[in-house]
Order: structure tokens, then C-alpha cells, then sequence
């Protein structure tokens, strides 16, 4: 379970087929994000229309909201958030790091208070785990430090060791839980390389990492964190010789059109970003035509066209640029809906046709002109 | 077109078919209400599963946003919201008179101010039925004084006279839009019966109203305006003998299940309401089973069951009150559709049963048992 095949490679783009206890997962794959058990304003059918093939949610808000317990009780995750496919869990290290106000970190873990009350809780990489193994996604992450971008390399180093020792925990933690019982769910522990934009370490952690277990799944975290678009892409560069090619290899929280097909230019696998909706409740759509685009522009109000002709999501195929518009002006919610729908369907394609590409070996070409394209009708 | 059928009767309670040009609708009839031209979380294609036949929207808000010329520029109504079933639009009145904030009313018309901008616009009768017929919906309302609930007889005297002489000029001027453009939509302009609760003002409105055209709807406003359920009840029996049996009657901005009941036991056929989906927003979700619910109630943490065992809509086809209640807290997008989809069903349900029942003969002891149980069931 969990195996990876690699069916071409491009370059260092590469298109596979990984393998889940709820079903194949045909790479590169970009993840629709479901923080708290739904992915906002799209249903569960809809994101098999739309051709999502795997589903993300977050430990740090289920944890609070409902709880993990009760996750378990309904029938874990899956059951829970009625998703058949292939899910995945992060480990919350990136919300307790960035989104919760007032923590304190030590060795040990981190002391938060949460977002919703301000009650005060305690990650441990040892709790993570427990708390991942009861929601029971397919694959979980481990719990890592993250970092501020922008971080010194000092603290980048630091954060390095700390990591390292918290996936070792992690790792054994998860073995307990698993041999404790057998009969739970199938799932697979993925590391996090971090480094921040710092090559060196990069590479000292990426070596480091893969020496500390067997993992099926290698997660790039600590990008797309306010760093510089060249750094990004470098820091991959790094990566790519280091990471074994039969294993997939995520990039976490990442992202918008132009960065799949950066990274998936540079190795990349699997990713996950909240842009797509969240941008879709601002009425900021992505389109082939016309780049990124804000629906609520005037020049859209008689615009009798999909919101990007050439796309089969059920927005494009069903609405025109006027209407929605018009509902994005009045801020109505089934507006959200659409573009979110579009958003989410305009970056699973993405991923469609590069590994479509990448298998007819025209990938870097087809890759290029399209982001000159997309870059210039941005403008 | 827009002849009623008039199938069964059962006491006051009817079953009939209304023909319009977008195709029949079987009455007793509940019609969501697409304020801006989509009914707030749900899609037409939803609308058409949970059994929507005809559907709502408001002249005041179309007017303001886009404007009527756009709605018209890009193939009207049913073109603009993708919905290919009957349409109904109101007047414009009930929002003038209630929802704008400043205005000012003449015999003419009524200066109000945009609850958007604050620009200055005018309603007349006139103007009211350009708007209209630039809409384009089936049927479309005449343009009345709606006095606040509470009013005094003098002021309910004075609106019925008014309202009166509007709906000869909304008369003379549709028919001189139609005569000017015979290619234009098929429409049937429907007057609005007021009065307030005095019963004997009630009557004589409704007389006059009558002997001033030939209607083929008829429409009781002025109610579910804050008076006491026994007036809303008896001024419908006061009508119910008052109007033809031959043509349907709607009942303005109601309402809730057990109002549904109320009136169709008492000869309405058409309702519309906003309460479903605006209290999908807030959790709360009708019930057969226990009646009016908030979904926000501890008491569902952990329940399986969906919002209402034996509904066949998509959300308790699909989902359980234990994941609601997840999402409801949460404030998730998603929650509010599926309750919205929820109610809709329920309240469309309702209508459909109570057809049934009154093509059985069976109405009102059923009606009786249903009312009964429902609000026994919401203690």
C-alpha cells in the first residue's frame, strides 16, 4: 500500500500513480483543501464531477472543532465528511505556528490557545499522532516546526534539529499506535522537509529526513511562505536530485496556476492550497483567456461568456461572466460557490494535463508557452 | 394561458393546475424566492430535484442591481438565472414601503432611497410595469400599497383606495406594453387584494379589485406583517367566498409549515417565503420529526440520524445532524446549502402531500394530525 508508479518522466517533471487504501491517485494531483471536514461551499459530488482525486483536512481545526474523538465516533474522517476517495491530514504544526495567536514551544511541543475560546492546548508530536491516527486519513504528516518566512538561518537550523527530532518521535509513536491496533485504518506517515530558502540545509535536512525512516510519501514544507518566487523554485531545484524518484513528493500549501506548473517543472507531485476557494469568495477567478481575473470588474457586466471558455466545470458550462457578475457584486453566496467550483476545476485540470504531457514527453514546451500565456493575459 | 385547473376541493382546500408558459404547476404550490435572480445556497438543478416549480424574484432588487435593461440585454429572466420553469416577479411595493429606508408616497408613486447607494429613485405604477415587463417573468405582481401591520383602519382605507387606483394604471399601461410589443413575453398581471385585518375592508377591496379587470391570479398581500396568526386565518375565511373558484389564489411572503397548512385549508394555492433559506443561515431546519430545530443544539453532537428521517432530499439522503451541527458551528458555507436545500424540500413537500391529500379527499383530517404532531413535536 502506498506505493508509487512511475509511469514517465519529463525533465525532472514526472507522472505516476500513487497508490491509497481508497483508491489510485494518478500524479501530479492537486488536493482540494476541506479544513474542517468540508471543502467550503463545494459537495462532496461536486468535487468528483470537478475531478478531485484526493481531499485535505486539518488536524489543528478538527482537533478543536468537532474533535477528534468525535470524528472517530461518526466513522472517521471518510465516513464523516462523506468522502470516498483518498484523504490526507496535515499535522496542525503549521496553524499552531501561524494562525494561533499565543503559543509558547519547546522541546517537548507546543502550547497554543485556540482560536475559537482561547482555551489553551498542547501539541506534542506524540499527541499529533494519536489525534491523526483517529481521524484516519490515509496519509498523515508529520508534526514539524515551520519556521516565519524569512527566518534567519539560525533559527532555520534550529528549527531543522527540532523537526528531526519530533519525526523520530512521531515515527515511533505511530508504530506503537498501529501494532496497539492492527485492525485501524491503513495509513502512512509522511515527513517534512524543511530549510527554509537555505540550500545547504535543505539538502542536510532532505538526507537527514530520508535516513530516518522508510517513508512513502516526502512532504516540501516551509515554502510559500512569503519568500521570494525564485527562492521557491531553487530550493526545489536542490531537492529534486535528493528525493528518491519513486516515492511522490508534496508541496505543501501550494498553490496558484503558474506554481503547479513551476514545480511540477521541477518534481513535484502532489498539491494543496486554500487560494482556490478563498479567492472564489473575493470573485477572483483564474482563467486560461484572461489570466486572473475579478469577477466583479465592470467590464464583466455584459460579458456573455463562461468565465473561461474552454472550461468544462459545471460554472462554465451552466453561467455567464454577467450574471456572476452581478452575484459577486451582491455579495450572494451561490456566487462563491461557482468560482469555487471554477477555481477548483481550472488547477485539478491543470494537473490533468500536465501529467497528460508529461506522458506524451511534450510537457516543457506545452508547460512554457502556457505560463507566457497565462503571465501576459494577466495583464 | 394561465387558465386553472381546478381538480378537487376539499372544504375551502383546493388541487388544481395553473398553465402558464413555462410549463404547469400543480398546486397548492410553495415557489423559493431567487431575491437577485438565484435563490441564496441553491442551484437550479437543486431547485429542479427538491421539486421546485416555480420560482420568485424581486423587482426592487433586479431594478437596483443590474438594472432590469441588463436583465433584458441578456435574455431576461429565465435566460439570466438559468431557470426554465414558470417565474413570478413582485412589485417592487412591499420593499419600497418596508425594507428602503427613506421615502416618500404620493398618489403618484413612491420616491425611495437604495438600501445599496443611497441614490434617489421613483416607483409608479407605470414605471413598475416597464420594469416588469422588461423582466420578463410569467407573472407579474401590480404595484400596491402595503401599510405596516398595526395600521389603523383609516390608514388600511386609505391604502385599499390607492391601491386601487394603481392597479388601473398598472392595468392600462401593461396593456399598452403588450399592445406595443405583441412579440414580447406572455404574461398575466395579477392584482394584490389588501385591508389589513379589518374584514369588512378586506371584502369590499376584494370586489372592487375584481370588477376592475379580468384576472387569471389573485393575490392576498398585507398579511404575515406582524399581525396575530387568528387575523391572518380569518381574513382568509372572509375572502375564501369572495373569490372565484377558478382562478388561484396566492398568498404573499408566506410561510412557515404549519402557515402552508393554515391557508391551504382555507383556499390558497401559491406561497412564497424567504424563511427557508434565510433560517438555513441560521441552523434551523423543519422537521416532521421534531418539529422546528436548531441544528446549533448540543443534543445533535452526536447524532446519526439525518435532519428528518423519511425526507428525500439531498441533504438527509446524504448527511447526518451529527456533521450539521459540525458545520452550523463552524459557520461553513456549506451547512447553510444543505439546510437551504433542506427547507425548500420541506416546505415544497408540504404542498405536494397536501395536493395529495386534498385529490383523496383526506386533506383535513390529515392536516389536523400533521399540524398537531408538528407543534407537539417542537417543545
Amino acid at each position: 500500500m502506498f506505493d508509487f508508479d512511475l509511469h514517465a518522466t519529463e525533465g525532472a517533471a514526472r507522472a505516476g500513480t500513487l497508490h491509497t487504501p481508497h483508491g489510485p491517485v494518478q500524479t501530479p494531483v492537486f488536493m482540494p483543501v476541506g479544513t474542517l471536514g468540508a471543502v467550503k461551499h463545494v459537495s462532496p459530488g461536486e468535487l468528483v464531477d470537478l475531478g478531485a482525486q484526493m481531499v485535505l483536512a486539518n488536524t489543528y481545526h478538527l482537533y478543536l472543532r468537532p474533535g477528534h474523538e468525535l470524528v472517530r465516533e461518526l466513522g472517521g474522517l471518510h465516513e464523516f465528511m462523506r468522502w470516498e476517495g483518498p484523504t490526507l491530514t496535515d499535522s496542525g504544526g503549521f496553524q499552531v505556528f501561524s494562525l494561533a495567536g499565543i503559543r509558547r514551544i519547546d522541546d517537548d511541543g507546543v502550547e497554543f490557545q485556540s482560536h475559537i475560546d482561547g482555551s489553551t492546548h498542547r501539541f506534542t508530536p506524540e499527541s499529533v499522532m494519536e489525534i491523526e491516527r483517529i481521524l484516519g486519513a490515509d496519509v498523515i504528516m508529520a508534526f514539524d516546526e515551520c519556521p516565519p518566512g524569512g527566518s534567519d538561518r539560525a533559527t532555520a537550523e534550529k528549527a531543522n534539529e527540532r523537526t528531526l527530532r519530533w519525526l523520530d518521535r512521531c515515527r515511533v509513536r505511530f508504530g506503537q499506535l498501529v501494532a496497539e491496533q492492527p485492525e485501524g485504518p491503513v495509513q502512512t506517515l509522511a515527513p517534512v522537509i524543511q530549510g527554509n530558502v537555505f540550500d545547504d540545509l535543505r539538502r542536510e535536512h532532505a538526507r537527514r529526513v530520508l535516513s530516518a525512516g522508510d517513508w512513502k510519501i516526502l512532504a516540501v514544507g516551509g515554502l510559500s511562505v512569503g519568500e521570494a518566487k525564485p527562492d521557491m523554485w531553487r530550493v526545489l531545484e536542490v531537492l529534486d536530485p535528493e528525493l528518491p524518484r519513486d516515492r511522490p513528493r508534496y508541496l505543501m500549501g501550494v498553490g496558484y496556476p503558474e506554481d503547479l506548473l513551476e514545480a511540477i517543472g521541477r518534481g513535484i507531485d502532489m498539491f494543496d492550497c486554500v487560494a482556490a476557494t478563498r479567492n472564489a469568495r473575493h470573485g477572483t477567478a483564474w482563467t486560461f483567456a484572461n489570466g486572473q481575473v475579478n469577477l466583479k470588474a465592470r467590464r464583466f457586466a455584459r460579458d456573455t461568456d463562461p468565465i473561461d471558455p474552454g472550461c468544462d466545470c459545471y460554472a462554465c458550462l451552466n453561467f455567464d461572466r454577467a450574471y456572476l457578475r452581478h452575484l459577486v457584486a451582491a455579495g450572494e453566496h451561490f456566487a462563491h460557490r461557482l468560482v469555487s467550483i471554477h477555481n477548483l476545476r481550472f488547477l485539478v485540470r491543470l494537473a490533468e494535463q500536465s501529467r497528460a504531457r508529461i506522458l506524451e514527453g511534450d510537457f516543457t514546451r506545452w508547460s512554457a508557452d502556457w505560463l507566457e500565456r497565462y503571465r501576459s493575459a494577466g495583464v
